[in-house]
């Protein structure tokens, strides 16, 4: 059985602390892709449920001063509980404020997953340059994904036209996918997600694992903008959740293109 | 003149501290049922926001330690202006925290009805088994909502395949609805949110006003089903809006499926 | 090139601290005019945030006291750095609390728009009587607009069944639009959104450039209303995001209703 069969049969807990911009997004999508999503965020029971947690997504969209300490613990207690932990450090190039909590987690805690856009990938590896949650860069995703690996020895996906998975060193392109993903929010944050439940259980993924992960999701998205309107972003959001709960694995074999590097 | 006609015509405020991921999903419904959602939170303004409301919903999907403070003056302002109180104990059996949170609530102030599902209510009363927001329960909703009014003395709406609610020791079952409602987050949240308006200036709600609510809700429920898409869960959700819009006495009184116990 | 063409070619960067219950709907809708939202809210990247923005929106439609600190220091911020500010006082008759923050801010700062119904301007002025978030007023958008201009010297957007412009005492009355953006939640709220990126680097908007603001945003919702299921709340909510989208300059030159009084 591949993984995304095995997430609609064992529905995987996933703790989801997110920006308030796209929560509802991201647990209609878990939720129609067979995981079992729980947007707590307070720490005194972050220890009870990370006990049962598939695995942890910190997205810091929305982040506050008063939310790092809840952050920080449950860090913690995946590491503990050895629960996966996929870090979504959105616009970390934006601000010192948010640049230095993601350094200080990735220090601090074993982070399995980093999945960003490439000017967010580049600000956590030192050059940053970026306008709000945009992407602006000439560099490669495939460059800036080895150049974070290289510095964070964690698994690396950096989202754009073409997708880069870095996991020990090697590196998976995908070309799957469409813009219109840049067009609804949380296009990117459900992404994160989708990488928490594809690793649930799994603090040391394959780069098969996550090449799943992202096809899946990816080829989601070009049927999703094929079905009724969906070239138009209102539409385009609606049918992403349907074709999340929709999709079969037969349909991401036929269609995912992904190159080897 | 029956409740649903009265609450297009009285617009009731219905004041919601619910949870960051379905706060959007929650104001649209009651909207789009006749009601008028305030969802203010802050202590200091609740005072002059209860003496004009009709309900108050209390659910803690999203609950953070500093919230309990707001939540507490709600309950407390709620009881002083004679406002109905539904309480949605979110997830109660995941943390230690939100289970004493719910009893403290319980203990200090008078609730009309508490919404959960069965793994909830079961918490509550005592037995505690449960991963995330998700029901797991041998238990009938029946069994459990009348172990429920013993322990709390209050209203109880238990939801699953069955939902139950006793009032006043006695029990109506309803036999409306769609698994698609656990497809989607808030569904669940949402009831909650549907009964507090049809409970709107009635803090001894009488188990016909409960099932009105209820039925009125799982009717729309199955109707959102039956349009357009509606077996997607994308497509549900919006259409579940337009459903509670559109729906009529009449069709809830043609279709519900309502068992006496 | 009119101000709409100009947003799609610089996807000016807005700032949106804004409720929680509009935050996705209201970034989806920016996106989908072309601006590039950002929902940051922490005082301590206002300043870095803020030099590369176009415009700040101020919504303070579920203000708690926490939230007080960041709102003025993103004033401060936006002040300092020539950056407009809407500023959109939901439900501020509706407490001495949110009535007291809008009026501090208004003293405090240099506000540029101030965007609300006719109760909430009223309040501001002076006269409060609401329920909610709920207009109930009998005196003309035109009048509310021209007291409110003549009190805070800024310009005033009042929404209703005829909207008001207010500017350096010139006033535009806007009849497109639809009963149903009352029907959404955030239908004014995205509206401020807009407003703010129409303003975009321009502290001293004319008139005409918030007549712009309005009739794209309300002429899009008389398409949405026209597409399809969009006379129903739900769909009606999916279409506009569409519409804004899809709209161009010429249909709102061909559509817009606009009296000069």
């Amino acid at each position: 059985m591949m993984i995304l069969e095995q997430i609609r049969k064992d529905n995987p807990l996933i703790i989801c602390i997110t920006n308030d911009v796209v929560k509802n997004f991201t647990a209609n999508g878990l939720l129609a892709l067979g995981a079992s999503p729980a947007m707590a965020t307070e720490k005194l029971e972050m220890d009870e449920f990370l006990t049962h947690a598939g695995a942890l997504l910190i997205n810091i969209g929305s982040i506050e001063e008063h939310d790092i300490e809840n952050m920080l613990a449950a860090a913690k207690y995946a590491n503990h509980h050895d629960v996966p932990i996929v870090l979504d450090p959105v616009a970390c190039g934006a601000s010192k404020f948010r640049k230095d909590f993601c350094l200080k987690l990735l220090e601090t805690y074993d982070i399995t997953v980093i999945r960003g856009n490439a000017s967010e990938l580049q600000a956590l590896t030192g050059e940053a340059n970026m306008k709000g949650t945009d992407a602006d860069t000439s560099l490669s995703t495939e460059d800036v994904a080895r150049a974070a690996y290289n510095k964070f020895n964690c698994a690396i996906v950096v989202t754009g036209e073409i997708d880069a998975i870095c996991v020990n060193g090697k590196i998976n392109l995908i070309e799957n996918g469409t813009a219109l993903l840049t067009k609804v929010t949380g296009g990117g944050c459900l992404l994160g997600a989708v990488v928490a439940s594809f690793i649930y259980n799994e603090t040391k993924p394959t780069l098969e694992t996550l090449t799943e992960a992202l096809t899946t999701y990816t080829v989601a998205s070009e049927f999703a903008e094929r079905a009724s309107n969906g070239t138009l972003p209102g539409h385009f959001a609606v049918n992403l959740i349907d074709q999340l709960y929709l999709i079969q694995e037969s349909d991401v074999a036929e269609n995912r293109l992904v190159k080897e590097v």
